[in-house]
């Protein structure tokens, strides 16, 4: 009698829904919950009638699965995938794979794929972006780590995954922790993404004084254009949406906004890697700063900054803001690209950045044609050093900058906080000035610690030292200082 | 026969400079380097005829020194310190001193500070800042860690750190890594100093077209007003400084700045604890960006913008520049110093902010006035919030507010990168700003991960769902979704 496919151990929402999915595509599930309670109410409520089985125990759990036997943890990250791996370890034998499915740190990937395979058996960490609906429904899938486990775990992953006419968005990552790592970024994106959509947002109710009825019309407008995405349409709904007492539900939100770790982590390996990621990491600051709710309350009377008032043409703001906001976009997610080129380098995963382009364009919450363009630029050029320098992505840049910058500098004048919009003005600033004010960096640094400097009519590589203020001596620094 | 004092392990610059500090306030120094040969030419050169005794293994340096023991380790930070701790303790006996002077990560000094306790010593991770010449002359140290090792140490520590009046800048910061995070702030707060000034000096040299020579005039008139600190004074010397072609030294330094990690680690504490770090964060990005020197002239090329053109008064601006740099340093302290206290109440340090402030004041790079007046508004409001808040930098931060605006808006109407003065007057908007956009992101999230949000006239935490789309149904996210 044949076995079963796979096997999914834990049971919360994500699990469940994983569960079914895979077992709507053909294959034989066999499930797995700590609380065995989670497992008998799955089978008598969702799974009923359907191709799946309840093990009570990992023993169970593993006996029922055909070899290569494959188990996908679906269980909070930290502590809990470390305790199921070493309870696993002594069940399975040598070629048999375990995945983890959730929202884990790459470093503990890496530790992981490291240590599983130092025991025989073959390890996968998979980022899974979609939520609840995409896990049930077709999700955005990030495999990596033991690159002998892919052509085993392959036909499932691309059956479940989200599809984009045929393709699938899930493909081989890389070695080790790619997987996670590229998931890491994506949330990044997400948070970015969400960001700019606030501001934008933020700036037509304040300075331009409009409804939240009336944005929405300007989100779904924008949603017929190249800003098309997932998060631009639910923006729309979300404001549009009027509650049972006739107001706009939005309105009514405290706004204080809460995060949970993987943006943070991804600006984190930027300032390791250092790879500029200056949108996702203001995007990260702007929640915590919007958590500080009371405290602005307060400091807001301390200042009682006057009320911001425009005088221009309204229309023609709101398609500056587009702009602003297109623009924005195409900076954070050049960033983005540019973390994964370090990362690739630092940790030689050889990441496939068209690919990844292509696996984040359905199933996931940043889902957009705008990232079939970005597919298209590495497809066409593999060598492109920043997404920026891209033929589209230039033009729509150049074509945007006028309407940036008076979006941008009108909310600093105005006084509405537009840090990423901001952010990302000024690093494409500073990406395309050939010269930056760092020669007076270099020579503060010289003139305090002897740090030398290079020259720019100099070969790269050659250090001088300036006896400044004519007390110091000609001695540079030792290669050791504080 | 009395011992010596103190041992001081590891001469290079620093070492042997501090060695000579300590030896020249009367105390008595044994020294030891893994090289002998350094320990003979140090001996034989600075060391000549002071009371300083040259050790040629770790045991001598030990049985040299009076009970209870005290040896500093000034060696690199990384594997070199636990190397020195694990080849000192079999030597050392118990309520003798580990001190390590270097600019290790805090983590690293938390663990280590537990492990050598559990051996029955005493660890002091002692920031000390100021470069070759502060330990030389005095520098701002910064210990923290075996409570019990502050009697042992505070004669040595305050008779060779820097002085401000009759007051030390060196006291007892905390448990375990408090002094090598106050340290690391402290070089995080330098990076955003030296960006605020070369972003100043960029918008003069590229907006307004003046030379190295006259922005030198500039910066030295600055020196005289509540701007005055150490970097602006330098950099009056450095902009001033005319080389034997008869050219400004500096417009011949390359722009690419190197950067040496603890900048960096700031940014990953203040992402880690959740506390906005904008400005420096931007300003190590600032240098990340500046070291893509062969990029940025491609891009620079690619894009082709369009010169800077100012058609204003000139003089008026330049003094909206100062303004504007002296309300980014606001910001800037202000975010160094909310970190501070997040990390305080995380580690449980019970920092005092004045003292901190105070030990700033001298010895080191960022010294100035300016820490004068952080302590006073520490020492008037222990319960201080936040630094914008005390009166003064209010007072400052409203007087320099149109001004600031203009130059930020100026700076990105023109194209002339401004990150860290632009980031600090958006956070500085988002602080006072009693709402932000952040409703928004909640209904966003709630839409497409039913994460729930609070109203804004409801009890803080009570969590609320809408069924955005009438399909998902009025479940909420369970605790675990992807």
């Amino acid at each position: 009698m044949k076995k079963n496919d796979i096997g999914v151990a834990g049971l919360a929402v994500m699990g469940e829904n994983l569960a079914l999915n895979i077992e709507s595509k053909g294959f034989a599930v066999s499930v797995y919950n700590r609380t065995l309670k989670k497992t008998t109410n799955f089978l008598e409520t969702r799974a009923q009638g359907k191709n799946i089985f309840g093990a009570y125990s990992l023993e169970e759990l593993v006996q029922t699965l055909e070899r290569p036997r494959k188990v996908i943890l679906m269980v909070k990250a930290g502590a809990a995938v470390d305790d199921f791996i070493s309870r696993l370890i002594p069940l399975m034998d040598a070629g048999d794979v375990i995945i983890d499915g959730g929202n884990s740190n790459f470093h503990d990937t890496i530790c992981r794929t490291e240590f599983v395979e130092s025991r025989g058996l073959l390890y996968v960490g998979a980022g899974i972006s979609g939520g609840e609906d995409g896990a049930l429904n077709g999700p955005s899938m990030m495999p990596g780590g033991s690159k002998a486990a892919w052509p085993l775990i392959q036909p499932i992953f691309q059956a479940v995954c989200a599809k984009v006419g045929n393709a699938p968005c899930c493909g081989w990552i890389g070695d080790n922790g790619a997987g996670h790592f590229v998931k890491m970024v994506h949330n990044g994106i997400e948070y970015g993404d969400m960001q700019i959509i606030c501001e934008a947002y933020h700036i037509m109710r304040e300075l331009l004084g409009m409804s939240a009825g009336k944005i929405a019309g300007v989100f779904a407008r924008w949603s017929q254009t190249e800003l098309s995405c997932y998060l631009v349409e639910i923006t729309a709904d979300i404001l549009g949406y009027i509650n049972d007492k006739g107001q706009y539900e939005v309105d009514g939100i405290l706004d204080a906004a809460g995060q949970k770790g993987t943006g943070k982590w991804a600006g984190i390996s930027a300032l390791d890697l250092g790879a500029p990621l200056t949108l996702i990491c203001e995007s990260v600051f702007s929640r915590c700063l919007s958590s500080m709710k009371d405290e602005r309350v307060l400091a807001s009377k301390a200042f009682n900054k006057a009320a911001p008032v425009f005088n221009g043409d309204k229309d023609a703001f709101i398609e500056d803001i587009g702009r602003a906001l297109l623009a924005s976009k195409i900076v954070s997610y050049a960033q983005g690209f540019a973390l994964l080129k370090a990362a690739s380098e630092h940790y030689k995963w050889a990441l496939d950045y068209g690919s990844i382009a292509m696996m984040w364009r359905g199933g996931c919450i940043i889902r957009s044609v705008f990232l079939d363009t970005i597919k298209e630029a590495f497809q066409n050029d593999p060598t492109l050093n920043n997404l920026m320098l891209a033929p589209y992505f230039k033009q729509k840049l150049e074509a945007s900058l006028p309407s940036w910058r008076r979006v941008a500098s009108a909310a600093l004048l105005c006084g509405i906080p537009a840090p990423a919009l901001c952010s990302a003005l000024t690093f494409f600033d500073g990406y395309t000035a050939a010269n930056l004010p760092a020669n007076l960096l270099q020579a503060q640094r010289d003139y305090f610690g002897a740090h030398t400097y290079e020259r720019a009519n100099a070969q790269r590589g050659e250090f001088f030292h300036t006896n400044w203020t004519g007390k110091g001596g000609a001695t540079s620094a030792s290669t050791y200082s504080l």
